[in-house]
């Protein structure tokens, strides 16, 4: 089916679809912000939300910063929020270690991440080496002859890592590659990572590496993996019928809404451009509503 | 058909594999030495082959080594060898940007490797940046709001880099997605790079993230492209017929004979391993010749 595109200062049309959900989901990065500016309407559209009593949910692929330190960022902007409402891709892999793998205490986890995997393995009792650890963000030839294995390794999570570098993943490959049943783990796939002045390589990028090295995928926690959702789920209840998911992404947010069977809403002032759901090449991924914006919600509100 | 498996010590099976070629083509690592400790025997193999008058080529993807660099390693382990005898897939890539691509004097190539790269580059008098640029070797924050786009940058050639980086990778990307028709470029796509204590991420690994982030794949100037082959018979002909590829990779070395028309052989003192070619899961790409070691040529012949 194709989307129902939303018309701009349609009012009724915008009032039907707040009557239609009591929670909305939402992807940050491209729709609330991008790198550090505010999309315009943004903040006024979620304060509608709160008006009229929905619940709402920030899921984010991020996994540079803690839900903690996330929270920051909407302070920052002025972003009204709380850190329970925020669900980011690292606290998911977290989570998924501890929960589903429960993995043993004495087992650990190879990080190459930044600080907000850390807090939330630390958040969780997960214990872990590599991420931030001076040793291992250097560009000093590493050495394989010097390195010990620890055998208590059991997982690698690969996230967006601005300090990736050959040792972090000589190391993580070979934790891959020679502690067996080692898993391998990511907080989410994007391939770019949207900032202000452009697309940065993302985190799929980052442990892209290993996957060419090792010749298979990681299991992602992010979106649009079915356990970002689940994860969402057992904090957050809700009425997978009265829910939509708001993205600038057709195949992580859109999909994941899709994958977790809850509606779509794509809005286009991030990665996404019109001509991926209208052109000649238009994606196999199709959001049940488009609009340009996120502050549509508000347009001709006064 | 499956291969014909030499038997070791069966001093007349070897001979006419000898006199059935005159140009033999040889992998280094792997065949010849792994790391810093020679094959056993594949001093000798070479030896015999010079008595007997045979051309000798050797056609390596190392690529963070120039030819005149990569000499130094045979002169270290005591093998014979010149300079002209060694094709490098930088090399290659260099050669490719002059000869085939005829890249103006005015253009430039971002490169994401090492020295060899760069002493490949300067001979063949192609200007480029990044490489091993310090300004670029740094695990200090890549700003892309402080990055000034080169618009003189046509090529992004990517070979294997152990100090590859955040910024590198930012800046190729910029290239790649913001200079018109750049053009993206691999000395080659191992997997993986063998060296003495084990296998560590290889050159496919390192341009793995631009892959992933761009979504396409470079051209190889390495092994398996017959862009090496045709690199090889411009500076040393051969008779297609009575020329043999000597190799431990079946995705690189024996795929390499094959696209070239050539006969191949494969050693198994390297990264292949016997199951993958007698396995019930064996590889679709079957070489002509089977034989543990480089160093059974010489077996039995005191």
């Amino acid at each position: 089916m194709p989307p129902t595109f939303l018309e701009k200062g349609n009012g009724n049309q915008y009032q039907a679809l707040l009557d239609k959900y009591d929670t909305w989901l939402f992807d940050c990065d491209g729709v609330l912000w991008n790198g550090d500016g505010l999309v315009e309407g943004a903040k006024e559209a979620l304060k509608l939300l709160r008006n009229q009593n929905k619940s709402i949910v920030f899921v984010t692929n991020n996994a540079t910063k803690s839900r903690k330190n996330y929270k920051n960022k909407f302070d920052k902007l002025g972003i009204d929020a709380t850190v329970d409402e925020i669900f980011g891709s690292a606290y998911a892999a977290a989570v998924y270690i501890s929960s589903v793998m429960r993995l043993p205490k004495d087992k650990k986890v190879y990080v190459i991440g930044m600080s907000g995997i850390e807090e939330e393995l630390n958040e969780e009792g997960i214990s872990f080496i590599g991420g931030t650890d001076p040793a291992d963000n250097t560009l000093e030839p590493f050495s394989l002859a010097e390195f010990t294995l620890d055998p208590s390794v059991a997982v690698v999570l690969c996230g967006l890592d601005t300090s990736v570098n050959y040792t972090k993943l000589s190391k993580a490959f070979q934790y891959l590659t020679r502690n067996e049943g080692c898993v391998f783990l990511a907080t989410n796939e994007d391939s770019t990572y949207p900032e202000s002045s452009g697309l940065l390589p993302g985190a799929g990028a980052v442990s892209a590496p290993l996957r060419f090295a090792l010749g298979k995928d990681p299991l992602s926690t992010g979106k649009p993996s079915k356990t970002m959702l689940d994860c969402v789920r057992a904090k957050h209840d809700f009425d997978p019928t009265r829910t939509i998911m708001v993205g600038d992404r057709l195949n992580t947010d859109i999909l994941f809404g899709q994958v977790g069977g809850i509606s779509t809403l794509l809005v286009l002032t991030g990665i996404t451009k019109l001509a991926e759901i209208t052109g000649p090449n238009a994606s196999d991924i199709v959001p049940e509503y488009v609009t340009e914006s996120l502050g549509d919600l508000v347009v001709g509100r006064g």
